[in-house]
């Protein structure tokens, strides 16, 4: 794939670590999906509009460090800065360039080392390295996060790679999940749009570490079509799958990396009559404070899901539900009896663990990721702060 | 107060304290509250069908140790035992007397047990004393929690006294939230439930610990008639404070004892659009795991709380908002600098501390209480499992 990256360690993180990523491809077309956080940041503001008015782009810039969030006007004028740094080093317009940002709320950028660091990044180009790229956007990522794969539609073969950071809107002040995923293929950006609205809602939609979106959320999907595989109606649910399993794949990363997190919990909804009831009914466990404490307890505490299923006030017979922790039936219309002994042994010995609850309403499913709470995640978010 | 109450140790309870309250009035005008969740227990189940065909109530029997939630068809016939025990024994109808439970989800009450505590309790009868009632419906509460005022109308004097057990939805399987408010005045049944929906709305509906709506909620007034104050559409909003008053200090108590909390917190919203925009941004912080544990870490973290209002979608203009952390003031339309260490030293040392928010919109305002978030909750949820 044609595109080209640059990175630089500008001194925003504390670390001093990569905290400057510039991406420069040729123009492609493009989906993006930001935060609803009415406190949405700067670099949200303004890439909304150039979602709204750009039908291709054609260079990514974003700094790690410092989120630009709640930042006012100055805030909006020093992302319009980065664009403009970015864009006359590559002889582009502004309107081409989208800008992120993710770190601390509520400080001005230091621009001098904003600029300096895009000038060292732009100066030292080199072939994509998702490694390197996932590292230079993460803040309290304990791990980069990036996913590829390869595939074909009628024997032309494309690509699809990905890379994300977040481990819940962790860190005090530290926000933001950020994901971008790069294909080859030839696509309308209406069409991508669509592909990116719905890959998000199964993969970054889907997943949950502490229920706090941020402000700086974003998830763009860029298309330089520069393979052969041209996606249209009849190809173009087989190509949002593959996009959808390398965001699955980032985001199940984020949950795995969620503070403090011990376990990465699959929750899948089945036999709901809508995706809506599916979706919520999955939500409402993966964010229940004592669902996440049973089971980093390795409690197989049936009644805490049940309760939280309840609590979405869907009109549910629970004489018709079914509810597995693994293969061990804990609830089917009534209490059963199980082997409690081996289904807290199951938690305690599965880093990946995965509740199957059947509504016996009707044939829609969903599925969830989250992860448990812990008393790492009060540490990490009560002590060490500011 | 005509109130006559009786009291049993069943042996429900693991502590082997009081387990059975039985109270008995004269026929009373009732207003009744109870969960939203479609996981409602059997007493709940039985108890909105009292509520839609009796004029009045007579009695009213608690257990405490087994919530009656998850047990089929077995928990109702269980639930209408319990109602026609209570009513043989004082010459009454079933549908005279209401059920409630609270404790452990999806086992069957142990009526044999059941049975004998109720015969004690309505074989000492005895006047209504608060605090023994209030300890007898406790599960995990480390404090009986009651509260009681007189006051006058013109010139004529009425009392209102409550009762209430919670402190989240709390130990493994432990659940529920009850309050039972008695008073003097005369009233109808549909005024009174009127007023009792409004008290509920801003009392305990607008309390938090871990944002877990139980299976057995439930708040009951009951207005026997005996003094000479009566409601009407002139002394409403009068009596309604009153009443109010007593549901919110309940309320707050349920808060103070919410698991592991070491603050009581209370937000303040001012300025909104409309109250339902108030009561959603007060509840958006309250339920934030960020925002609590910041509390836990006495960390004065502004952007955790304007990123918290932002996640309600309200169309909010950030310009305008001001954010107080007890007398410090926060965020001024944008961040402003404040005496960090005082703020710091103001959440070390109070037990109680406020947060006053306003949103520069209108004039609608809301009151919400919570508690943080530590590592007491999640020892208490996650290690102490059945």
């Amino acid at each position: 794939m044609n595109i080209k990256m640059g990175v630089a360690k500008a001194g925003i993180k504390p670390s001093g670590d990569y905290d400057i990523l510039v991406l420069k491809f040729p123009p492609s077309s493009f989906g993006a999906v930001f935060t609803q956080n009415s406190l949405a940041a700067a670099p949200v503001i303004y890439d909304r509009l150039v979602k709204e008015i750009q039908e291709d782009l054609s260079a990514m810039v974003i700094n790690s460090g410092n989120a630009n969030a709640a930042t006012g006007e100055q805030g909006i004028q020093n992302t319009e800065s980065m664009a403009e740094l970015v864009s006359e080093a590559f002889d582009l317009y502004k309107e081409d360039v989208m800008v992120f940002s993710t770190g601390v709320i509520g400080v001005q950028l230091p621009m001098d080392k904003i600029e300096k660091g895009i000038k060292t990044a732009v100066e030292n180009l080199q072939e994509l390295d998702l490694e390197l790229a996932a590292r230079a956007i993460s803040t309290t990522d304990s791990f980069p996060k990036y996913y590829e794969l390869e595939d074909e539609i009628d024997g032309k073969s494309f690509h699809v790679k990905g890379i994300a950071k977040g481990a819940g809107m962790i860190h005090p002040n530290m926000a933001t999940m950020l994901a971008y995923i790069f294909t080859d293929v030839k696509i309308s950006k209406e069409l991508l749009q669509r592909t990116t609205e719905l890959v998000v809602e199964r993969s970054f939609n889907s997943i949950d570490v502490d229920g706090c979106e941020s402000t700086n959320d974003s998830f763009v999907v860029i298309a330089t079509g520069e393979s052969e595989v041209e996606i249209d109606d009849s190809n173009k649910t087989y190509f949002a799958k593959k996009v959808l399993e390398v965001a699955v794949e980032l985001a199940k990363m984020i949950v795995k990396d969620g503070e403090g997190a011990t376990k990465l919990i699959q929750i899948n909804i089945h036999q709901a009559e809508t995706k809506e009831e599916a979706k919520k009914v999955a939500e409402e466990i993966a964010l229940s404070n004592l669902f996440k404490t049973a089971m980093f307890g390795n409690d197989p505490n049936w009644g805490r899901i049940l309760s939280a299923v309840g609590q979405t006030h869907f009109d549910i017979d629970f004489s018709k539900v079914k509810l597995y922790l693994g293969d061990f039936l804990l609830y089917s219309g009534e209490p059963v009896s199980f082997d409690r002994k081996a289904a807290e042994n199951y938690l305690k010995t599965h880093k990946e663990v995965t509740i199957d609850l059947y509504l016996g309403k009707g044939e829609k499913d969903w599925t969830y990721y989250t992860c448990d709470l812990t008393y790492k995640y009060v540490e990490i978010n009560a002590e060490y702060t500011t």
